[in-house]
């Protein structure tokens, strides 16, 4: 039982709020209404300004986007004089004022912007979709990236972990959130409201979103749960439609089969790992009976890795799997231990310059601190789990006490921690 | 009718959230501590040591908390040379990566520290105490306004408009809400719950609050409205225990009658404007028959400059204010119109050295847009009111079209825009 | 901006509270289980026998059903003779106790037992369901009606206009809700999410409906309402997939188009009427310019009354619609003013023997106080719409003040007030 | 971490509602609105009516009211002349119509008028004031005990324990529900906010409170819970001001030290045992540690019984509480062996004409399945607790296992099961 309801009730009001669309611009060249805001007209202005500039940036096209991102990476940049010259001050005399002087200085004009434009209600969210725009552009206008620092610089910031929400997601939730689920998922592709239900409504199934108070219509990261009662090894059977529930209470086992960032635009703000520990807490809270939390978690690097080996056996796995995809896995079946064999060595052997795995999932996981307990032939056998996989998935496992010193050894020289049975494959 | 509970549901999570009192701390050092949680050991070390600072920090006694911001001050400070050297090799070379080094360098390591903290569930509630304690020994130790700089960069953007909510207080609010608001309250005191519930419960009352998501059980600044037929000319007449509530469908007339920030450690960060604008806007949606937003204010710097002056005129009046202090308000009923012609000087003719008014009350309401309407004679005749004020208070007076072009003048030049009749006062 | 949240969480225990299956069930037979709860072991008892019968209900089949059905028909009635005497006593002296001894042997034991059932957590929904089951054998034992007199007293009382909520359903609703509209919509079907999304997330598209407080999973009535700048005079407009959205605030007509109950246990429970008032009610203070309250109805008692004449206008309009029917609306196309001429009749001239309309949907709206405001032919070309009404769709107008004269006359003898285009219909 | 907002959201449009208050009456004699309201014309004008019926009668004074009664009493009765008729027609031929008939005859019109009166918004809580009007007049008109008996009909089912909602009362509940706590507590009172919150904030506090959906504003009955580490035998060391809360984790024992019924109006319609049980059952659910519930009772009719014994050791206590009455408990603390072997005689072996024990109180838990497990001298020293008990307090315990055994034989023939402890003070 809650004890208030009062505390719910702050975010209706942000929900409540008009937006700021609808707002009528000023009939300025954004340039123009950019200086306006940072000019100091003072907030009354301001939240007019603002509006009229994001109006605007909505309604530009691609080459419009490009030339105001470019505006706010060469006009609102800093002035490196500037802030060397009170850099020397400073030196000379460490006081409020110099460093106040520094820290104007130092910091790009295009902040400030940003954090004036944030200041309307709902401007976040169109922040963030301004950020997905710009990061389209780095490839073609690598310059850009310095405009980008700032916006991860205040992202940041604004999406701290102290501020955002964790919500469970299942199927009384609303219908506008879940069908951004739909849309979001990542990893094992939903294909309808009835797939949709499958994973959401059995009682031994979970789903569990963080939201920023700011945009409380935008999941920016969840994650499926599994309640088992054993470590599945294949999404096939976590999947099944036929499938029996199991008895909740009796639930040994959390399988967290999906994990899926909802929002381009927060790229390389991370909430993944924040969000599995949370979930771990709150589970093992209200299920007494579980012991074992792990995923069950693709390999998507692994096939591309493969074609680079010339071995007879990455030959023949390459042609099993090509059979498999065209609907025939017999093949793939009779090379199950050499696959298994061959992605130990792709986990624990072979590495990127940096000496951290090649999988990016396995950086994800490892990085958090669990290890790598059991892998999988056979265990995703859709057509996107083999071509990227070669049907091979993976459990890592978080396991409380060890999950620091895991963490902390890979942080240190990317050491890979992997169960006995998985060490077990590279001698196998 | 609301559209949905969903989005109030998000926030009780953060109540619910364990907060980071309990947490065993590591026995070290606050320094350590605080060097250990900057030192990447990643978030999951991260939690632990962010809240064994918290606190470490709670525990110490003044002696101790002057040597840990002597500590944020001078240790964690910035390099000014590196600066120095980032800000030229950005000069040489515009790009991502020396924007990056510049950025990093030239930000003082404290601001990483308290992002890091505020990571906590219930560290922004912290923090803001941390800087309250702050500010306590800024008179004592000047160079620790360097570290409040960063303390005030941060808020600035945490605290920032768009993230705030606001809320209806009255009372069916929560107790412990309802508790701050009388401790709160700084303009007319509240003097028990029988108080309170004469200034809420009434029809004709309102009362409004920010709030920010992580910091749910603290009001940031509320505003106290009295619904009236028309502009009151004192707060007697407005907080008498006998009136009786008007009919709220006819009240012509809104008037903000106490506004308090509720923060001390949010100083310097604005939210009045803010707030009565928005409690404006959605009077005006709710109340059709409302045309008149209103202030009756206090006048706390009056009594000190006339203390300044040397006129017999300003003699009577002190002498009538002390009479009045002591029971006999007769004097005072003779000085009517000396006292309000001295306060058309006060808040026209004098300024201070920036050419602003010397009233600070004045310069948030004329800053904000307002123009300065009435001035009244034995308008408070509390104690308080006397003390500072001489019994005077003002209407300011928020004009829908006007507040804009008003506010712009005043920022400009100090232009303080008054009514024609304040204004006649000076020709009176 | 809601005034407290407090109010909202009261239903939240409701819903947390664990509901009566997993009880474990005493092992007894049906009857003695309810003589048990009859019999006074009290409340605590009381639970757990309350909870083994709704079990051991739940788990009958057909047959026992109907067993179950003649127990409480034949075993739990009242005794007749006890009831005579009962009124004697209390002719010869009126007192409390005479009076309390002739109520308890004029109430039917079920209708107790019944009411301690509905001390259990969702046994409300339980027992609805159980009525539904009791309505599908009443033609084949009309005796068991006796038992559903009393189900619809107790329901009548529990279900008290007084203790349901209205709700906005929308496309920010719980999903587990939005399924059971799809399912329930009984005018024009809903076919699946998307359909369904087109009816509830346009700004000018609304829906309501009325929960009790004791189910709140489940809908009782919903009514979806078409906001418009005129009348509507058909379907196929108001449901096109293309058709824009209008600009809510110039809406003058609020159009009801379907109007559907959703529990088949709540028979002769209405709630239509005052959910339309309501609705009528709180959308006119949402929208000033709302000014047209109406519905677009299908008229399903036509074709089956134009079966029954013998006019060869009545002839040409059977084959038309057979014609419609297989994909050619050329005919029906010919026969517009012949149909609405037709349709004047039907709802004007041809009466019930009780001397009310054939129709029932008139017979709904117009004992409400509405008015028969225009017949529109080739208005639902749906197969439903051309079976059941020949394409015909009729606007009932509610016409404020107008409402309750209007439903008083019909309520005395059955006169329909139409409009004077419907009337010269007549004489067309 | 809850499920779903929308079930909280459904009670918020109970609370928005427009209430009856404010409908322009009609003008006409209240009789006559209760035969209009009766008499069938519909809903629409139904609420209108009933709406003029609540205004009317709250303006009534008490000579006004009582008339009212007399009606509603006489005129508003059964006429047993037709139930004996329809009962004669039943007997004969048993078919829905005739049950329905007998059914209409045997209800008294006053059921029907006060179920319609219940369909508008608000008139439950304005039902259940005038009931506690109609209780003040029984002993004056006992006849009136006649619509009693309806009245207390129809608020058994309305109020039926599925419906009801229990909630946590602490410190962040609304203050207007606070202020009835403070005004409702029967049992140790509640001086003051101060003293109120020191009976809800405390970490090793509770407080919980049954609503219903139709008067969420007001608390039908309330229990507060002590979290302790052993069974307390004074009132005085459970509200002691200065008493460390204790570490709630730890606590083994849930102790009930006051229930109070709010309603004067529900009289005989029993919430507390059903409260008690949800009440074990959330906090065994919520705190592991728990394994004892007991209550710390009043012993209410303890001074009354004890002044019609004539021993001299009746005397020697009678003379210490009017001694501790002036302020000397000197006396008291000298019978203390002689108080408890008294109150063992007084709860076992003194007995009303029905068998049960005279003490009001020990008819309650006993009749809730508790057993009498200890009884305390100088346990409340409050004037109330002396006057009425003689400073005896008592404590009942919920033994889980044992609550229903307990129960039953209790119910069956007045059986009061004690602990050793008390049985040995009948010995001592």
């Amino acid at each position: 039982m809650r004890r208030s309801g009062f505390f719910q009730d702050l975010l209706s009001t942000l929900f409540e709020r008009r937006p700021w669309r609808g707002t009528q611009a000023p009939d300025a060249p954004l340039e123009t209404l950019c200086e306006d805001l940072l000019g100091g007209r003072g907030e009354i202005s301001g939240m007019r300004i603002g509006a009229a500039i994001l109006d605007a940036y909505r309604d530009l096209d691609a080459d419009g986007r490009r030339r105001f991102f470019a505006y706010l990476t060469e006009d609102m940049d800093l002035d490196a004089d500037a802030v060397e010259a009170a850099a020397q001050a400073y030196r000379i005399d460490r006081n409020a004022k110099t460093l106040q002087t520094l820290a104007d200085a130092a910091e790009p004009r295009r902040q400030e912007l940003l954090r004036r434009l944030n200041r309307l209600p709902g401007a976040t969210a169109a922040l963030v979709r301004m950020r997905e725009d710009l990061l389209a552009e780095l490839r073609a206008e690598p310059s850009f990236t310095r405009t980008d620092l700032d916006f991860a610089h205040l992202f940041s910031s604004w999406f701290n972990r102290g501020f955002l929400v964790l919500r469970r997601i299942d199927w009384t939730s609303p219908a506008h959130i879940l069908e951004k689920i739909i849309a979001y998922e990542a990893v094992h592709q939903i294909n309808d409201w009835d797939d949709l239900r499958r994973r959401l409504h059995p009682a031994d199934r979970r789903c569990f979103a963080f939201f920023h108070p700011a945009m409380p219509d935008e999941p920016l990261v969840f994650v499926e749960v599994a309640l088992t009662d054993a470590i599945p090894n294949s999404i096939q059977a976590v999947l099944s439609e036929d499938r029996e529930p199991i008895d909740v209470g009796k639930a040994t086992t959390a399988v967290f089969y999906s994990i899926s960032n909802c929002q381009t635009g927060l790229k390389g703000i991370s909430f993944g790992n924040s969000l599995i520990k949370q979930v771990v807490q709150d589970l093992s809270a209200e299920l007494r009976n579980l012991s074992t939390f792990v995923t069950l978690s693709p390999v998507p690097g692994f096939t591309k890795w493969l074609g680079g080996l010339e071995s007879p056996e990455a030959k023949a796995v390459g042609e099993a799997v090509t059979a498999a995809l065209a609907g025939d896995t017999g093949q793939l079946a009779e090379v199950d231990d050499t696959l298994r064999r061959l992605a130990a060595d792709y986990f624990l052997k072979s590495k990127r310059d940096d000496g951290r795995p090649i999988d990016p999932v396995a950086r994800f996981h490892l990085g958090n601190g669990a290890i790598l307990h059991a892998i999988h032939a056979r265990a995703d056998l859709s057509p996107a789990g083999l071509k990227r996989g070669a049907g091979l998935m993976v459990n890592y496992l978080y396991d409380g006490d060890r999950v620091e010193p895991n963490h902390e050894s890979f942080a240190k020289d990317g050491a890979v921690v992997a169960s006995s049975q998985v060490e077990a494959l590279l001698r196998g």
